[in-house]
């Protein structure tokens, strides 16, 4: 796998300086047609061996190009705000957007691979880490990233060259550290874990580029290289969708059962006893969220359901239990600016929580297998992929430790034609219908069968759908808030 | 000062009941209108005695009104990524947006209180802490928003029967504790800083509604119907300008001398001395920002200049000697949505970096009294009252102990006009001259105009100008780069 990275490449001083202006030019156009068409970002990591020019070449590539529209970011020890949620969050807040180029010094291999070599993991969690890396780098692609990752490779015997080299240099002798040579005596075990690494997680849409590291001059114009043509190829091609893909026809609805159909809506509980049960749920949750165990505790619920089935008046009867200093809603609207610049989750991404929060999500990431999938707004391909990308966000959210709690809220046809009448008639604002309510009303029954395949390809072990018989508010209500206090006494279990 | 709020007010619960659900209904209505409108945000705070209720009123509040768009904040203990940054960055980035309620319990009244109590600082200090507070508002307020800050209160006798109220109840208990019953003992110290406080920061713009905080019913009531009285007004006001004052009128240029036309443009360096300068002042730059000490220093540096001055390529003189990890470019051009949707510096605000780090601003906050002025894309009391804001900010960076270096790159009008030739010649797109370029142009004296008074009134001794000749683009980097060094240098030796 390192074979031709170990050939010893070298490029003579005169060759190197005449490459290189011609190269930085085309470097700099490139990235203003990029800035200026803005439609997908350039993610670049940068990996490998310690004394092997990683950072040399980050800063070179700064200098190559204009460094006011690259942002570079060394992933060293997470912040304790990082550490408060998943792994993944610190990438995510530092994504380029569209027309930029971020450039990671340390991506989302370095743990698990110094992880593996300390011995801290096994084999097995290793190929776990690479599998969601991998699923990771596919949900950017089909976002429209350009993902370049670099490998910088020393043999054995270069390393110590380079790292004694470095060494005597006064100018460089502080970038020398004890554990870099701490990890020269680790070479092969580095390299075993490496190769796996770079074997498990080469895939067409991003593969690795192993670069020889010793000599700067060969690696810096190869860096260089690689990145000019693959920016420049997908500019040439932008506009041209590349990653579509023919998705397979949904389940055919034949004999008019399904998931929706089975619920009983007629599920009632009356005033009297719904006071008690109310009372008595948002007391227990009050309890559990003022628990020191909740410290550890972080939770995301959500709420989806059709148009006037009661999201708003269920989502206050939770926070009304709740102390306003560790709760947050997020209603889910059109995103902004800066969000349409991001991956689709991204805006999701931004609002995860610290540990002893809870969010609450008012309509969520399942818009686009919903709304969007309905209205059209996104193409087949983007929301029958949305499923996985939804189900790895959850998994990560999950192994996190996070309770994810998600509720579709379900009232039949008729119960909504009653409550949107109702509306109309009473003037006040907040419950003024629109023409959109009364558009999505149409469409019904295409909506039914979105959310019924929304909850067979996302309904998961982990993160189950929580049904909610919606007619009845009391009922709706009393069912959410104690499914609400069951999932987090179970995560408060699990968690000792 | 506390006066009416001893009086033991009471109300009964039948009064109660009975005005609760129309000042509900209200409540919500002026939300409504307020995110429809989404022209002023609502800020909140909500300070005063252990015990008086604050939490619940927040609480009480979120399930008053829609809690969706209310932010609450708890003010706790600051996470690191907080305290590597100016006091009050964790309150700018919890800044609710245009629309939104943003409830702030503990606010950047709480540590001033708390330090004066606790003899950690001296009067002198409060009173600095204070007079910033004020200044901090008064600029919320001309940017727009409505605040509110209430004072929660409770009589000596009052508290201690709250606390023992509190703990008496098994479902309130654990909210007292032994902090709460060290503050009742403090009575009388809190209460003798707590009214400087109110007194010093009771303004005209944001004054403090003191609320007696025993009988619940009485302070939600009362605070219910501030807010709302609060919003109404200002909805019913919106549109029309309150905070229109006259600007005095501009120095009058008389004897057609200025700080610019005192700059000897002729300045040059030759060739062969920049390139040994340059090696010299990066390598310097170079080995500062890798020193050990660089660790607890924060940089930022901020390049504004007469279009063509060379901003760029100094920017890149600067970076190419710094390791990419650690920098950050900021180029500023027009806001986006959710920057538009907040005060003015809020988008400076956001890239304020932590220690070790050096953030580089390619055009500045200074742009509302140079381009907004100039071509009227502000009003004359927004880009007069911004001096002083600018100033509160650079003090508020300066007080962090970050090394604020801020440029005026000058080039002659004669040499601008060469710049702009040669650029039209070469193709290379990066350079192209855009038709803006040209309509800076004619306005040339408009611009030096507003230079010279954005110099006059914002080169203090914290963070000074450096005006930088820029004729020769040799004679300007160097120039830039020792300057670097300087500053960065005596802001090591203070440190110590």
């Amino acid at each position: 796998m390192f074979e031709s990275a170990e050939l010893g490449h070298k490029i003579d001083k005169e060759t190197y300086e005449k490459e290189v202006p011609p190269l930085r030019e085309a470097l700099l156009e490139a990235q203003i047609d990029l800035a200026k068409l803005a439609k997908f970002p350039v993610i670049i990591l940068v990996s490998g061996a310690d004394g092997a020019g990683r950072g040399e070449t980050v800063n070179l590539l700064n200098e190559w190009m204009d460094p006011r529209f690259i942002q570079t970011h060394g992933m060293g020890e997470p912040s304790d705000e990082e550490l408060d949620r998943p792994m993944m969050w610190r990438f995510w807040r530092e994504l380029p957007p569209k027309g930029r180029i971020g450039v990671f010094l340390g991506s989302w291999y370095t743990w698990p691979i110094l992880n593996r070599v300390a011995g801290r993991t096994k084999t097995a969690d290793l190929d776990q880490s690479l599998e969601r890396a991998r699923r990771l780098e596919t949900m950017l692609v089909d976002e429209g990233a350009l993902i370049l990752k670099f490998w910088m490779h020393l043999s054995k015997e270069k390393q110590e060259k380079r790292l004694k080299i470095l060494e005597k240099d006064p100018k460089t002798r502080w970038r020398v550290t004890e554990r870099d040579w701490e990890h020269y005596k680790l070479y092969d075990k580095f390299q075993a874990v490496n190769e796996s690494v770079i074997r498990h997680t080469s895939t067409a849409e991003a593969p690795w580029t192993i670069v020889e590291g010793f000599d700067a001059r060969y690696r810096s114009l190869t860096v260089g290289k690689v990145i000019l043509d693959a920016v420049r190829k997908r500019l040439d091609e932008a506009g041209k969708k590349t990653t579509e893909v023919s998705a397979p026809p949904p389940l055919p609805s034949i004999d008019k059962l399904d998931i929706l159909k089975t619920l009983d809506l007629s599920q009632k509980i009356d005033k009297k006893d719904f006071q008690a049960e109310l009372e008595k749920y948002q007391g227990k949750l009050a309890l559990l969220t003022r628990s020191p165990k909740f410290k550890d505790i972080t939770v995301i619920a959500m709420f989806e359901g059709n148009d006037a089935a009661g999201k708003g008046g269920a989502i206050r009867r939770i926070t009304s239990a709740l102390d306003a200093r560790y709760y947050n809603i997020i209603p889910v609207a059109a995103p902004t600016e800066e969000e349409r610049a991001q991956p689709y989750l991204w805006r999701f991404w931004r609002h995860i929580p610290r540990r002893g929060r809870v969010t609450i999500f008012d309509r969520s990431w399942y818009g686009r297998v919903l709304v969007e999938r309905v209205e059209g707004f996104c193409s087949e391909t983007d929301w029958m992929r949305a499923y996985s990308e939804i189900n790895d966000f959850e998994a990560q959210l999950v192994r996190h430790k996070i309770v994810v709690v998600k509720f579709w809220l379900s009232i039949s046809k008729d119960e909504q034609l009653r409550r949107f009448k109702a509306r109309e008639k009473i003037g006040f604002k907040r419950f003024k219908i629109t023409e959109e309510d009364w558009r999505n009303r149409k469409k019904w029954d295409e909506y039914e069968h979105a959310v019924c395949d929304m909850v067979d390809r996302t309904s998961t072990e982990i993160a189950p759908w929580t049904l909610v018989e919606a007619n009845d508010k009391y009922f709706a209500r009393i069912k959410i808030l104690k499914t609400m206090c069951r999932q987090i006494e179970a995560a408060m279990k699990n968690n000792k």
